[in-house]
């Protein structure tokens, strides 16, 4: 008897600002599983955030604070020298002030995924990634801690006990060591949706991916990205919500 | 058989921020029983926040969240035309990054004081008052609502179901309809340190102030706030501290 | 000999920030006379400011400083209580800010308007507005004020002896006493492009505007503000100037 | 016939924000002869800035912008992964804004320092250091821009034909390769006052530093930084001058 295969998708949400209005948010969370909403640091407000759990509760899609660098002119992808320290404390801060909506409305705090550098950084320096992960348990231990497949973040988050998600990617290409191909190479980008959505099924059926070199490497796939700008973004979301349910995979938020 | 006077003294802390030190935290927190802990908007930051919910745990004093408005530059003392749904919000996302903290440490929040013009806004306007009470109700239902004694503010509290805590002011004097005198007004500040003591010993022992116009009013005194800033602060502090014990007037953190 | 009519369009712009897009200005700059650029407090950043200044350049528009509230949550549209030498203050750093970027792309600083709250506060707030011209008069004497037509912002730049535009819109209604009619009240905006056309023109050409009382009020009418958001507001931009240079008005930023 | 050695005396200025003070410019103004004033983004706020400007006109210091980055959690001094055009943008709109302020009060920007972490990333990286040059070019072609002794910062400048002052500490030991010891190691403070003057003796009047490695090195010293901060600042910044003076070294602002 099989078991069901699932899998997980999530986008992140709740990017507007003001009068600012980034994202297709209401498009997009009919159509995933998790959303990781900004907490006013990179983007987000309190009112976009209000009104951003409001909305993932109508469509059941599971809310996961997506705390960054306090730097909104730079949308929190610049890398910004953080002590752990630091990190842990700009993370305790967001996963609380989420949770405030969150209490509110009555939902619960699913996940925690790290926006931009800070997600970045994490993926690859262990004393970052422990503070993160501390955060996490330490204000919400029942939430599932998302990071890039394999890297430093999930591994401190396994290693504190806190569930994980091994997050991947669609539309990113792979290298033989298991890592993302640099954005500055050439290549970096899958530009093909359909090859996109054959990456994704082989990695959540196989546990593969064919990486630059042409190799298989081993990868885990809990969660899979989905970015939510640009003008495909819908119409790809849709098309990868069908090859995955058509290849019998199950469409839900990570249960860990 | 007399039942015990209590009651609550209260005081603005971790107005710290970044490389700027604000407050003398370490020495006026071992001499309150609860705490207004700034939460990132007017001051503060998470580090000073973490900081300030452990030194106020050492204490034993009780924890409380000090929304404002989102003016650094301003400290949160100037007027910002903001409608209740922005108070309402600003207010619920920072009693959740306080919670953070909180919750990290193992403790509880106790209590919810707006700060500065939120503080004297939500005195008088009873929309803005009733969004800041259903903010606190519906993050943080058991949390206790602080607001000037008879206002607007305490007044949406009690209707929501809060516990509300009447505050008081030992260095400021009041009208004979129960309001503050304007700081524009001459006679605002009691500067004589005995006299605000005196103050303060009647409004909790006897319920009322001598206002402005030479009579008694009646005023219910739940909290006294003592100011952090000053040279005279925490010598000010100890004094009245000295002065409620003699008279027996316990001190704890207001309870409702 | 008729001496040929002349009037300015102006326009906000370079409100976009970060990852933020706002308005419309590639497709606004070709049709106005003068620009008004936010300078990074209620809206704008470094890199946008550049950017903006380079395609009024582009299209020959007169660059001005567009300062408001460093409130950018609020898009500086919400009154906030600033001191009149906060004001002062705060408007110098502005109009220095964009006088960096002017500098550097060889222009020159033409006008001074500044945005929302600050802009309807110092309508009627003489001491407002008289440190706002001061601000103005002592950074950039050269500059012309904008400001609500008849305003005490404009009577403030006359007093210091600043050239000063008097500012008119197309789609306010206006009240016997020559102010616009309250954004609260019912026909408060004219929603009729034709009938928004028709008042420019009659300012333009008569001087007067019908009020909503029915009466007919003088206004001066050195400049009409264009706004640049809302799906209409390029063809309602093209339609004015159409308008207008059929009636033999000569298009072109404020001369003084 | 000798000619009269000078050098330059800078420091840190300006560096409150709103309700918080920091530093000491009352006492060290008078002590200096060039100050480097900040600009609102890493700290200093408007109304900060223009009592600085105001504070060292009264002396007769000369003006510099001390643009950072805006970080002011940070106050500038962690690393952001700026691009050169981010870093060309916030120079000119910082020198701008600071522009503002001289101009008001009629004095005249002298020079360009920037601050913390951009001074540093600077020092190192020749795009960022030619950015940060053509900003102070294109903005202020006659002010000075004041970096490291010997670094790609300074080197941009003189490529680009600005005035360049080669700047030197006083309490920081130096490498065999001309460059600082880093804070992370041991020995890169000199604690005695006594040995940071004989350092900044011998590097004006003998144009040399003895390294860590007891080597003598070349260094330039234009300027010499003393830090605002620390109990003894105002101190050491008298004993310097006396030291100085006894040396025939004159104290003025660099003139290039």
């Amino acid at each position: 008897m099989n078991q069901t295969l699932t899998v997980d998708l999530n986008c992140d949400v709740g990017e507007s600002f003001g009068a600012y209005r980034l994202g297709q948010d209401e498009a997009l969370l009919p159509l995933v599983t998790s959303a990781n909403i900004a907490c006013g640091f990179h983007a987000g407000d309190p009112a976009v955030m209000k009104k951003t759990v409001r909305l993932a509760l109508e469509h059941s899609v599971a809310l996961g604070a997506h705390p960054g660098f306090q730097d909104l002119a730079g949308f929190g992808r610049r890398d910004l020298a953080v002590s752990p320290e630091e990190a842990y404390d700009l993370v305790v801060y967001q996963i609380g002030a989420l949770w405030g909506f969150i209490k509110a409305e009555g939902g619960v705090l699913h996940h925690v995924k790290p926006h931009g550098a800070l997600y970045n950084m994490a993926a690859t320096n262990p004393a970052l990634a422990q503070a993160i992960a501390e955060a996490v348990y330490n204000v919400a231990p029942e939430a599932v801690l998302y990071g890039l497949a394999g890297s430093a973040l999930v591994q401190a988050g396994e290693k504190l006990g806190l569930k994980t998600a091994h997050e991947v990617f669609a539309d990113r290409t792979y290298q033989q060591d298991g890592t993302l191909t640099s954005r500055r190479l050439p290549n970096a980008l899958i530009t093909d949706q359909n090859e996109a959505v054959r990456q994704v099924v082989r990695m959540v059926k196989e546990g593969v991916v064919r990486s630059q070199q042409g190799v298989d490497v081993p990868i885990k796939a809990d969660t899979v990205c989905l970015h939510g700008d640009g003008t495909h973004a819908v119409a790809f979301a849709r098309q990868i919500r069908e090859a995955l349910t058509k290849e019998n995979i199950s469409l839900r938020a990570f249960q860990g």
